[in-house]
């Protein structure tokens, strides 16, 4: 059974608001639930319509309907299991690698993506704009399959953020215009921006930027905007980890 | 004014069945519109609520409150105005460059993504497997951004074109296992096979590739279980186009 006050603890945490009161967050889905608690995250409460699939304290499981399910779920279709866990703590960020920045990604479905493909290139490390939409919103950890516990997400003042490391770290921006990535030497260490959906880096950002990079476009007289912020951070993280290695 | 058939008609264009039955598509917002009058499809009818952005026969147009664009639009916040747009006749797939093969991609996102990076890439020809969602779907027109007027889409049984291709063209497929895609020799003539988000590439297809291609993970005992198939098309498509440029 559900309680009152555990159904209304679920719902506010759709909010980042409550989310941060609570330092928790939900997380839906039979393997989602399963990668969260093999990677050690601290539950909350786990609800669950088959009680055999899931290793945890008892105290902490709560059995419930199909229907109890619905009325908790974020979802259309409620599967199996929604999971409050902790939200875990950030480290300190290690600059030993490729750091990626975002400024100001707005869209669950990207930063799911994005955060997925930092954990399949390896790359450890996402400092995330304050405007940046919060990795803990729940389209988001369904997005990240799992791969939200491998990878450092800090959320800051990135102009800060970059000003301090720009004295030793080489800073790269991708824009319509810049350097062929294709030809452009890619180093071990260092930190690559990716700019909003709609507007790109910003230009306070911009001016930090030591090196701008581009995703040439081969469509011959064509007019294709630009490439969506996800597709582009893939073919960036690809051309830099397929040159260091 | 929108009168009671044409709500109707707009209505059903949900539907792949009557997409097809009437020969027309939705499409909605000013810049997604504009791209597709600048490309020369044949409008049926436009209704918006701004009279003066849009320079078509009047006969055509139809200058509607928001009120109504509201009752007619697919979007939750409905953009300017909405149009019906006559689908266009595809053309005979052209095997001089680079064909893309989807074997039954199901979510509009991805293959509206999918869409804009064949434009940006300049891959011309697009075969989608009777099973890959309709191009003409209105979430899929919407994710294009206009580039689905720059390729030519081809539903058809894929088994059979590629069968067809085989002697003469190197067919190749994205598999958790195959040669690394970095290392692989890629040429300018040939087929690329992406398989269904869940599955995969399918096992009747996967008898017919030549090539097993990978796009190796960097991270170190992880678990990142595959690439959404969008950004594994983003890098693929990076990779065959940077080697031949």
């Amino acid at each position: 059974m559900v309680s009152k006050n555990q159904k209304k603890l679920i719902k506010s945490l759709y909010q980042k608001k409550y989310r941060k009161q609570h330092g928790l967050f939900v997380a839906e889905g039979k393997k989602v639930i399963q990668e969260l608690l093999q990677a050690k995250l601290e539950l909350h409460a786990l609800f669950t319509t088959e009680d055999e699939i899931f290793e945890v304290n008892d105290q902490k499981k709560y059995l419930i309907s199909h229907e109890e399910l619905k009325q908790i779920s974020f979802l259309t279709t409620p599967q199996v299991a929604l999971a409050v866990f902790f939200i875990p703590e950030v480290r300190q960020i290690d600059l030993e690698g490729i750091v990626l920045v975002l400024d100001d990604v707005r869209d669950p479905g990207n930063l799911g993506t994005i955060i997925r493909l930092c954990d399949w290139f390896g790359v450890k490390e996402l400092v995330c704009s304050s405007q940046t939409v919060d990795c803990y919103n729940p389209k988001v950890v369904q997005a990240t399959m799992g791969s939200i516990t491998r990878v450092n997400i800090v959320y800051q003042d990135i102009e800060a953020f970059l000003l301090q490391q720009k004295p030793t770290i080489p800073v790269y921006g991708t824009f319509m215009e810049g350097d062929n990535i294709y030809e452009a030497s890619l180093p071990k260490k260092g930190v690559i921006v990716m700019g909003n959906e709609a507007n790109g880096i910003s230009t306070p950002i911009e001016e930090i930027v030591d090196k701008r990079i581009t995703i040439p476009q081969f469509g011959l007289g064509q007019k294709t905007e630009s490439l969506n912020v996800a597709t582009a951070t893939a073919i960036v993280l690809s051309e830099f980890k397929r040159k260091i290695s």
